[in-house]
């Protein structure tokens, strides 16, 4: 966990305002939850592993007894927690709130969420998610929706040119089924297909090797070999351009046309919905996402700058019915945003003058601040600063924090110069 | 702890979007540190009772022995804990990270912070605090600088009118030891003088006797005797206007010139940094202010529209040398932002136009998403509604939530038009 300083925070602040306005632009809806939720609740399978890594609140007025007999239950010391991630409290929320809330259900959520990882370069115990998700639409208009907001923020931000990696969980099940992998392997299998992106295809065929030799004596490998046999042919890798043509050409043989055609209207629908004729999706039969509450699409943000994702989602239609005893479609998109305020460029608010208002000692302080209301007056941020003897070393040091002006004032001065700061 | 749906949070962001432009404006910079701190740094006295409400995170990686042994040490269940306030994050902060900021330092910090205090009715315990600080400035153009900005930012809200209530620690221990007070008696004195506005002068009379005959088999009452007869003088309520004669007349004879000019110079620097002739402070010499590390000028906000304060804050020169080694002034204004949400009147954002874009169910999704975004092009914020058969309920339940107009669209329609809702 980080201090944040006052211009990395203006620029946190910023990028916020600009997704949040995009994303109220589109039709949703911002709301909020508690950081705290119950511990039954992160601990009940759905947060994958992020659970392990959960900050539990100790629970508040237990006697010395109680701490003794939690030696053998240690979840008896919490009531509470602090979410790991957006969805578990946004599941809840609907489930809570779901009388106020419009038929399909169209949600901002900003807000923090805690991880004990390991302390890495640019990951951080407290970081801010930002997700959008569609409750109540089961049709692949509410996929088009997320993915039209979300590169609209994107481009907002000044990152054009994203592109969205699109596949569905429905395709990895048909898939590793028609390679002849059983159904309870599928887990397993595609834990080790997600990481393609980082072992290559050698890597994750001797990975799928050697599980079917741990788990059996005399294993079948001809699923696996099957496997790698489509994963090496060439146009396996052929991303260009969407639709579906390149679909079926990068999926076995006889692809089941309702998949199929789910992900071309997708394509279509956000080329619609962006004005342009180019699909920005690419699909990609080996995109995996960790969670295992996904049921269908699943898709991830690309960007030519970067080789990491700057965000992703997916369809996730059975997780609601856990808190609400209902089964609602649902769908989301999270935009990663420490990603995203590190590849956005600093430039302060171009609107705004700021000006550093620098006073001898002995200005009385009524004189002072009527001048820097005066000036704030005109629209400008102002700031006071005593007059040092390095006047040079004072402005060059309001010039790197973004201000654009200075004045000088002595004690009753009557109106003041703004000059530009270099 | 409580969700907060579309229509309270769209609020609350309009409040904190206002107040931090305000506090922007006069040259405050906004920071941010992490809802977790260090448990020994949350309890080392400074926090008062809230040390007691606070929230402890567990400790994580507990063993069976460990939590056995914490039966008599509970303190070691944790390591972390949520902040009840953000002065001690904002001290800490300081001391961290001084070397990056400028001499004199004018924060701005706003985040939530948490408190197990029995539910009631408006008290929440995860909250929003909203505090600016001046840290490095030990003259009174801080309080003022302090004083102006919060009135400006509550004016920008539609407040206007709000005055501040303001006394100091040292007029009220002068005063304590004008009427023979002991020093080690003031701390007790200060928490039943604080209770004036709820007890009335005769409540206050009657518990300081009270606590006097407790401590001593024999007690000297003339401390007591001298105190109530010099808050049943009628001048000592007389409160307007603000100025050196309104302060004398309320206080006991010989007040130190010192402490009433410091008063009488902030009066008047609020006023020109207002911009205004009459003076929007209000000298109250039993304002207390609980927080046992205030030393010098308190305050609190006050609006004609309510009873209670609005916010308040004052300086704790001393705060900042426990965590620094070194001393540095500092002093501080929050303003209560559950309570101003309450009062700011609801009213949408007037510029942005509000379209529901009615559909049919058979309307292509490319179709339907070219329709929206060509919406959102010309600025206005855009959400669809699948038509229902009681077309009038939805327009109605649309109004409610702020939406302006409205369009429908059937498949193959080319443009649209967007009606007013009434």
């Amino acid at each position: 966990m980080r201090d944040i300083l006052p211009a990395d925070k203006a620029r946190r602040e910023r990028v916020l305002s600009i997704i949040r306005e995009r994303y109220l632009a589109h039709g949703f809806d911002e709301i909020e939850t508690p950081v705290v939720e119950e511990y039954s609740r992160l601990h009940a399978g759905i947060g994958g592993d992020n659970e392990k890594l959960a900050y539990n609140v100790l629970r508040r007025g237990l006697d010395a007894e109680a701490i003794r007999n939690a030696a053998d239950d240690p979840a008896a010391l919490s009531d509470l927690g602090l979410r790991y991630d957006l969805t578990v409290p946004l599941a809840r929320f609907y489930a809570s709130n779901r009388g106020q809330l419009p038929a399909v259900f169209r949600s901002i959520q900003i807000g923090p969420v805690w991880r004990a990882e390991r302390p890495q370069k640019g990951r951080y115990r407290q970081f801010v998610q930002c997700d959008i998700d569609i409750m109540g639409d089961d049709s692949s208009r509410a996929e088009a929706e997320l993915m039209v907001a979300s590169l609209d923020a994107v481009d907002a931000l000044g990152l054009d040119g994203a592109t969205v990696r699109i596949n569905d969980r429905r395709v990895l099940d048909w898939m590793l089924d028609s390679f002849g992998f059983a159904a309870e392997e599928r887990p397993g299998v595609l834990i080790t297909i997600d990481k393609l992106d980082k072992i290559g295809p050698d890597g994750v065929a001797a990975e799928l090797r050697e599980r079917a030799l741990r788990q059996a004596q005399e294993p079948d490998l001809r699923p696996v070999d099957a496997f790698e046999g489509f994963l090496r042919r060439p146009q396996t890798m052929e991303y260009h351009p969407f639709g579906e043509r390149q679909i079926r050409t990068a999926l076995p043989e006889n692809a089941p046309d309702e998949i199929v055609s789910h992900l071309v209207g997708i394509g279509e629908a956000v080329a619609a919905g962006r004005g342009q004729s180019d699909i920005p999706l690419v699909f990609d039969p080996f995109l995996v996402r960790g969670m295992g509450y996904y049921t269908g699409t699943i898709f991830e943000l690309a960007h030519p700058s970067v080789d990491y994702s700057l965000g992703g989602g997916g369809r996730y239609d059975g997780m609601i019915g856990r808190f609400l005893g209902q089964q609602v479609p649902a769908v989301g998109f999270s935009l990663g945003f420490e990603r995203l305020v590190d590849l956005v460029t600093a430039g302060a608010d171009a609107e705004a003058q700021a000006i550093v208002l620098i006073h001898d000692a002995d200005v009385p302080v009524a004189e002072l601040l009527a001048h820097k209301t005066a000036l704030i007056g005109t629209g400008a941020r102002v700031r006071l600063e005593r007059r040092t003897k390095n006047l040079k070393a004072l402005l060059e040091r309001a010039s790197a924090e973004g201000y654009t002006g200075f004045a000088t004032v002595s004690a009753g001065a009557a109106d003041l110069e703004v000059k530009p700061l270099s």
